[in-house]
């Protein structure tokens, strides 16, 4: 036996890394530290990231201490999860899914949504097997896909036709002919992410109709990521996949504490489906992270509990309401173009007619990406307000439908939001 | 295009799960759930599972707390974990290791151990590249080997020969020639495990010497899992793995904030190791997990700054001598042979002399399985005390090495385990 089982003997890379990660742009500088506070000045306003920057609420975080100051609360949970959130869960989600969830085989905790989906990956692909991605797509999604061995195969959602001045996130449309041509004797999985991060759309009973149909057809699985279901604006109706006829029996939906409690920190989600979709992925999460933090299940749990009596969620969304308006006044008035989201915490703002110096001193790490990424940074450093290009969230063939778009998230408070709204009168000297 | 791309058209079956999940008992009921407190009588001394009933001190919850009632510590934490945790680990390890650790580079906080070590597999292994596991092994390795694509490949711990009626663990040996032929050209990782869970066993330097001898010549990567690198009684030396000549630069130490603050339902561990193992495990947690639990970090933050000052691994080691001795004093009372441990809170029990009767009703889960299941199962109903079937801790193959053992835990406070020990007087009856 020799060691030229390995061929690299360099000592910066002593021990050769898998080659998955170099598949789904696992090793590429992600936008999230591109365009991190750390690398901006201290005085920009964060929209960037889609964190709050204000606490969970207090009744929640007290459940949370209650927790800590007991013993088993402490301890593994359950891999399934804690009881008592499984309980919240159940009889926050009975009604809203018109059946009787089973504790035991039709609900899992996951540490936070992210994992959740991943696990689904690992328990359903195959080497070779397809996952069809709407564009653009949580960006997360794809390395998620490739390191379980999945290839990606995208769909796009078509932006708002030119002549819509003042297009809505409904104005993004997807193509049913197109989302059938990309179905193959290998495709396993249909990702559905609505309301939609970045755009902000609330798929019509229409639209997730069309794509079930497809998915019976078929016989395909549809992860539907619905962690922003608590979001959605203008008395708009959030249809979830599982309910259209049928598909109940291949859809696990996605749900995510972080997102419904301003909690993006406590890592706690969870996944909603049929016995025979939930048991193995929970052999999956078993052994990816064994469970999932128990303090911060109760807590969860607590917020679930009593939701509802206080009016948590309707109050929440008048307040993101009044939050998403400080921003689109603001658009209005400077007459900038973007697209009003009915669901979600995110604003596409279109900065094709943003001009910049070409030679203006960008670091390399934007540099030989998307036009939005340099357009992002120069905002950033000149108007003061951070945001997220949006070609990231393209696959790399595709990145120039995302160029035209910044993603601003407005998952801050309305201080913050008015502070944003007034550095934004700069803009428009680089309005072409 | 037609719906037999899907063989399974059974509706209890509709999609079809991956076929990694047939391996690596991914499916297979865990001992875990078999001797789950629910299935047990319930007064029955849950010595079974590796939690403590004892919560964390109250000087780190109180952190927790603190963390809980500001803003930024519930929100996203960075991948790498938080900056005030990552300071903490090298201010606590630096000397341990006798380095000095880079913050950026050298830490990574993962979503518990479990995770933690997961994702140096999904970073590291290709299809078919053989991981060596010394038998017995914690269970979770097997399921993240093969999950990651990779192929186990066992090496036992040899048990104590019969004539040592007072064994210690450091009468579990390795043999050095079985390990060199277990390597092969697709060899890419050794799992060591010191404090090792089962046996206890705190690898001496030349054994760990000798390992390292190995994964030098061929060029491996070592895991080295240490997370009960607190909980090392008698004086007894842990050695480190990364801290042999050379060894830098090709291992991965874990540890864990569960095991050191009692805490393990925290799900924070941590990764330290060089860049070029760090950096692409790194790129997998990111996609897995995404972060880890943002308050409980800057808990765990607060007890590894505060540790030494207070003393706590010292005084808890002795807290930990003190349970363990609850037991061996029982079990030389009743002349029952065992394993004294000198690292982790597990000892075994040789249970080869312990009878039940064939015709006792047992579960089917314990059924057709090592006839430590079944013991361990009898010992729970008659004798009022839970521990876990050793055979477990073994590939399939080699189950019957582990038949003779039943793994009890001691981090149960001194009066449970004073419980336990007097109902121990009945197993008396039933030793031949």
């Amino acid at each position: 036996m020799s060691s030229t089982a390995n061929n690299n003997q360099d000592r910066s890379n002593l021990i050769p890394f898998s080659s998955r990660l170099r598949e789904g742009r696992a090793l590429a500088l992600d936008v999230w530290t591109i365009y991190n506070a750390l690398n901006l000045p201290p005085d920009c306003i964060n929209l960037g990231q889609g964190y709050m920057n204000f606490a969970p609420p207090k009744w929640i975080t007290e459940a949370a201490e209650q927790a800590l100051n007991s013993v088993a609360p402490n301890h593994y949970s359950h891999p399934r999860g804690r009881i008592r959130l499984r309980e919240a869960i159940k009889n926050f989600y009975d009604p809203l899914f018109n059946r009787s969830l089973n504790v035991d085989s039709e609900i899992l905790i996951t540490s936070g949504a992210n994992e959740g989906m991943y696990s689904v990956l690992t328990a359903f692909l195959e080497q070779g097997d397809e996952v069809i991605l709407f564009e653009p797509f949580f960006d997360q999604y794809l390395p998620s896909v490739t390191f379980n061995g999945g290839k990606p195969v995208y769909v796009p959602l078509h932006p708002p036709a030119s002549h819509i001045k003042k297009p809505t996130s409904d104005d993004w449309t997807i193509d049913m002919d197109e989302l059938r041509r990309a179905v193959t004797p290998r495709t396993k999985i249909i990702i559905v992410n609505t309301p939609h991060n970045p755009v902000g759309k609330v798929f019509t009973r229409k639209e997730l109709q069309g794509i079930a149909n497809i998915a019976e057809e078929f016989n395909l699985l549809v992860m539907s990521d619905e962690v922003y279901d608590s979001l959605v604006f203008d008395n708009k109706e959030h249809v979830r996949m599982a309910n259209l006829p049928g598909m109940w029996d291949r859809t696990v939906t996605v749900g995510s504490a972080g997102k419904a409690f301003a909690a993006t920190g406590w890592r706690i989600g969870w996944l909603i489906g049929p016995k025979n979709l939930i048991q193995p992925t929970l052999a999956a999460t078993t052994r990816i992270v064994f469970c999932s933090v128990s303090p911060l299940q109760e807590a969860a749990a607590a917020g679930l509990e009593q939701a509802n009596q206080r009016n948590f969620f309707q109050i929440q969304r008048n307040e993101y309401t009044e939050r998403r308006t400080v921003l689109t006044d603001v658009f209005d008035k400077l007459g900038l173009r973007y697209t009003l989201p009915e669901g979600s915490y995110f604003i596409l703002l279109d900065i094709s007619n943003v001009e910049f110096p070409e030679d203006y001193p960008f670091p390399e790490s934007v540099m030989g990406r998307g036009r939005d990424f340099r357009a992002c940074w120069f905002m950033a450093m000149e108007i003061g307000v951070s945001s997220i290009p949006v070609s990231e969230f393209y696959c790399e063939e595709h990145a120039n439908l995302g160029e035209a778009y910044a993603r601003f998230a407005f998952c801050k408070d309305v201080d913050n939001l008015k502070a944003a709204a007034e550095r934004f009168q700069k803009i428009k000297k680089y309005i072409k």
